[in-house]
């Protein structure tokens, strides 16, 4: 156990992920089973992706909206595959205002079937197209058990439905959308992944193609961490519906759909941190700086309300409670992962300066009074950018070139992490692969370059590597 | 029917809501019974909401966080007046993930029970309180007949949430968060109401006292535009939630819950309208200015573009769609309820000059171009104060006081409106006059002075004026 009493991070992932959601009160267990209840800490995550990710959707011309939580079962029954993939999954609403409801009602798991059911009400002819929309929202999908942010039967996210004229416009968004995702990702959550696309066996029930951004946690399981589906004609078929084009043909829309949920914020807490507890990049952390006068020295306080005065530029925390160590409050904000802390005691007052502690890196520097705001801003940039290369780092240090299938299971065995290996691409062999080393097809890179090869495990030609990793 | 093919404002007001919301796309009926969709220009009006209300809500300490969407039914039952109260109303999950569920969720209707069963968890001594906790969710009252924005099954909201440790502290976030509500329809939504205790009869199941604020609205039809309740330490004592206080002894925490729901759209949509559609006060619009090149005068877009750049504090939309006249285009904009509409053509180009139309008041004026940006922003601010004295003015005329029943069933009959009328506070009293008027008790003024006087029904003593009216 370390000083705030984690679990190793090394060597207890899974204990040390638990504790550091609870200890920095990130979230709790809820009462209902399968579900959290995400506390203010957490939350101000969950609003700095909305902010974010809402500035970049509305530039370029995405609307929110906000759909029905309850589909009724005859929509989602109208597509095959979609409601195969998801009817294990559903929570079931059967009775409402005390009478037995003439047909159930699933509580959403997504809202493909609903939001298209009200497109094809509201378009007409080519004029009508693109729909661009998009909406944050809760869905269930129903879980056994908890695995906080990363499963859980509630989530929240958001899910952008558009609808376009042809195929090619739709892809631009789908790519556009996973575009989105890794700045999201990169910029502000300083975290590394990759793009590609699913397997037919991994792709969203009902798309055509699913794009992934998979990201590599440090016991070398990857994270789907989002996803962007070209849906094709799938939904418009279903739902009989066709628009007027140019010729004054009926014609079927095009369709994609894309996803990123509180899921993110999993991926956040696990990438980044150590034995001390989250480590948080500066442009998602709830508080950028703490300030700690040290208790006891009074002298001190008046400096501390000066300093915080010149950070209004940045989300500073004073911390004036007088019931706790400078220690134990030390001990706090490392846990809660906040990027800077200032110190300040008599001896600091004294020779006009304070000590400025980094959490990534544990460094400490004594800084004069006039240049602290400039070191914050230097500083806190420094740590955005050194935790995103820390990760890229890990990330590519931790994926193999595999050409053989007896070093792909040794590499699933010891090393893990992303095995890069051409595959065949049936089905079958993907099956037999996952039985006998429990690697799934993560994804096919985006920009894999050709390359002619053989699958790692049957022989039969391939093109390109695909990466295989464990599931998350 | 009016330009826009709008039922009359005056004598059809339901159907000329029904009417404006659909047409002005801001929700369209759900296929979920009892449901509707919130469409990208109405969505944009919460958001606007969202954005006003949370800086204030921080500003006060208060944290937003998310609690699960289902709730035991134990937990409903632990309050009894609160289960009465919400019992019929619930949506009741009974499967989930193919499984029927050993306990049955509610879908929550509110989140006091869910909410405090985490408080007690959180809290053990006088030093972990308060507890100042907001969320944004949805939340399900099953309603056999929906009525866009006013009464849907689902429905958007805030619900803040807090805890204290004398009820003195308590009673002071009822006031606050009511005081934040005034500040959110007068000044973002331009509304004007009267904040006021509910009686005994109307007020929240669980609730110790309720504050609403009652809106009046064109057919003279009161609007309970939100509410702050003081739940004393009855869910505290229900939850057997105590906390240690400054001297080590077990005490209730005393709570509070306020909320307000994209009902408040609906007040704005119907309080604000005209034959031609939508009143849009600048601070809540959506878009500020629409500015309208004439369709064919080709001259007139460069200058539209240059106005364009020159408003870029404002939300501004430019209209360059060429499928459609000026005069279509016209209607559109004000069926929409945009506050300023620039109106260029050839011979403004030549004059330099440009047309602006106020929707509020119909009129129309020749501005300078280098004037634009100047006179927008002072006809914006000036049509906002504008609606709001409307509104008031419109209230202030219609609140009569009465002093003899067959006044006030007369006034019931014709006038409508609010009737300011002493009471003697009996609940039986309450309801005759409810089977003999259809008046209902709206509220008691927080501003009420007091005034002996005698019950304008049964006669009996009273110290105070109650507003009564009929509820929508």
């Amino acid at each position: 156990m370390a000083k705030n009493q984690l679990h190793s991070f090394q060597n207890e992932l899974s204990e040390w992920y638990n504790d550091v959601i609870l200890k920095a009160e990130l979230a709790d267990y809820a009462p209902v089973k399968g579900c959290m209840v995400i506390r203010p800490y957490g939350y101000a995550i969950w609003e700095g992706i909305q902010n974010f990710m809402n500035t970049l959707i509305k530039e370029h011309g995405v609307q929110n909206a906000y759909f029905p939580l309850f589909i009724p079962m005859h929509f989602l029954n109208k597509e095959k595959e979609h409601v195969e993939g998801f009817a294990p999954e559903l929570a079931i609403v059967t009775h409402g205002g005390g009478e037995k409801l003439p047909e159930e009602l699933a509580v959403r798991p997504t809202s493909e079937t609903i939001m298209y059911e009200m497109y094809s009400k509201w378009t007409k002819s080519w004029r009508d197209l693109p729909v661009l929309i998009n909406q944050w929202c809760n869905v269930v999908r129903w879980e056994k058990r908890t695995y906080m942010f990363l499963r859980t039967s509630e989530f929240l996210w958001q899910e952008g439905h558009c609808a376009h004229l042809t195929h090619q416009e739709s892809l631009d968004i789908v790519l556009w959308a996973m575009n989105l995702y890794q700045q999201t990702y990169n910029q502000l959550l300083g975290l590394y992944g990759i793009a590609g696309y699913k397997s037919n066996t991994e792709k969203f029930a009902g798309a055509g193609k699913s794009i992934t951004f998979e990201m590599l946690m440090p016991n070398g399981k990857s994270l789907q961490s989002c996803t962007s589906h070209d849906l094709g004609q799938n939904f418009s078929k279903s739902f009989n519906w066709t628009v007027q084009d140019q010729n004054g043909q009926n014609v079927y829309p095009w369709q994609n759909s894309w996803g990123l949920s509180t899921r993110s914020i999993g991926g956040l807490i696990m990438a980044h941190g150590d034995d001390n507890g989250l480590k948080l990049p500066p442009n998602i952390a709830p508080i950028q700086v703490v300030i700690v006068p040290i208790p006891g020295h009074q002298d001190a306080l008046e400096l501390a309300k000066k300093i915080k005065d010149t950070l209004s530029l940045f989300r500073v925390e004073l911390d004036l409670d007088d019931t706790q160590t400078a220690g134990f409050k030390f001990n706090k904000w490392e846990l809660k992962g906040v990027p800077l802390r200032i110190e300040i005691g008599s001896r600091d007052v004294a020779s006009n300066s304070v000590v400025i502690y980094r959490r990534d890196t544990g460094e400490k520097m004594t800084v004069a009074v006039a240049e602290v705001a400039t070191n914050v801003q230097s500083l806190l940039a420094n740590i955005q950018a050194n935790l995103f290369e820390n990760h890229k780092k890990f990330t590519q240090d931790h994926t193999l070139k595999i050409d053989n299938y007896d070093q792909f299971k040794q590499a699933m065995d010891t090393t893990r992490g992303f095995l890069s290996a051409h595959w065949c691409e049936d089905p079958e062999c993907e099956a037999a692969i996952k039985t006998e080393t429990k690697a799934t097809t993560r994804c096919l890179p985006l920009d894999a370059k050709e390359e002619s090869g053989t699958c790692v495990r049957c022989g039969k030609p391939s093109t390109h590597r695909w990466l295989f990793g464990l599931s998350y």
